[in-house]
């Protein structure tokens, strides 16, 4: 439907009619916005393991990506894998900048502001002792991190305040500065 | 170096040998526990961008995957975008399973538990309305994330006494039900 339209809606990729549609149809029915996003896991052999990312709930329905996704993870030989794929915590790291990003996308052409480059480094400390058992004065995750953003577009100050109006609004900042309550349930057998 | 060693250190896949050996070699020089990772994204267009995971720092000196990782990140249609990936939350999703399965092949190796299955599914709850700006009151994260696991193997008791150890060395289940400090910084040109 997107590439029907005319070109006039359409800023840094985005179908911003689509994006004000939907904001208006959620207004309209706030029960459209409750989402149930999903993932299944397989153990492999060792720290290497596989999700599947497939279907989803949303919009008062099951829907499903155009494709399933497989996404392997593993640990480097120096933590005791064998590589086969990034490790759990770098993919947290994938998250932070993907949405803080697609963000800058949308809220930048919301405001009619144009992007030629959107880049980013993110970092994250973690120390071992934590992990391995050797020290309960250090935390499992990450201490800090750090993200570097490069925009290029139009005015910088605008640049600037799209970032933070990402930020102040992205799903997996929030998860990730202010924490989720996660319960585990266990059926062995 | 793993596939040279006897059969009997190998078990789930883990090298214990290895694995008793890096413990024993942060427990005696802490320093080498201080790991740093990285994710380099660029946005391509709309909610579509990609990260690149390569190098990381850790046991004092700047590691590189075995090849560089390339991950893409996107919207579904129902959420403006193209559905070329998975998207951030489900990442984040991905990142949660991953680690916890990965500790929990660890520790039932150390412990001398034989693993036969491990599968997990994680679902996570998100209201659009924060995300959209309709609601101060609702959160721009996930409010819950719930992770089922079957464990098939030795003992029922021992495999869920393993996923507990594994929950409470687990990065990602730290990072996500504590929270971290993030900073960014912007260079708007």
């Amino acid at each position: 439907m997107t590439d029907t339209l005319p070109d006039a809606t359409i800023r840094n990729g985005v179908d911003t009619t689509a994006l004000f549609a939907t904001i208006d149809a959620v207004k309209a029915d706030p029960e459209l916005g409750a989402f149930r996003f999903r993932a299944t896991n397989r153990w492999i052999s060792g720290t290497h393991n596989r999700s599947t990312v497939d279907g989803f709930h949303g919009a008062k329905q099951d829907m499903a990506h155009e494709q399933p996704f497989e996404l392997h993870a593993d640990h480097p030989a120096v933590l005791v894998g064998r590589d086969h794929a990034p490790t759990p915590v770098e993919y947290l790291l994938h998250a932070l900048a993907a949405c803080l990003t697609a963000g800058i996308a949308n809220i930048a052409a919301a405001r009619g502001v144009t992007l030629t480059e959107v880049s980013s480094t993110v970092e994250g400390d973690i120390d071992l002792l934590g992990i391995l058992g050797l020290s309960d004065q250090v935390r499992n995750g990450y201490q800090q991190i750090r993200v570097g953003f490069t925009l290029r577009g139009d005015d910088p100050d605008k640049l600037r305040s799209v970032v933070e109006q990402s930020r102040q609004r992205s799903a997996v900042f929030d998860i990730v500065t202010n924490g989720v309550p996660v319960s585990i349930d266990v059926d062995a057998g």
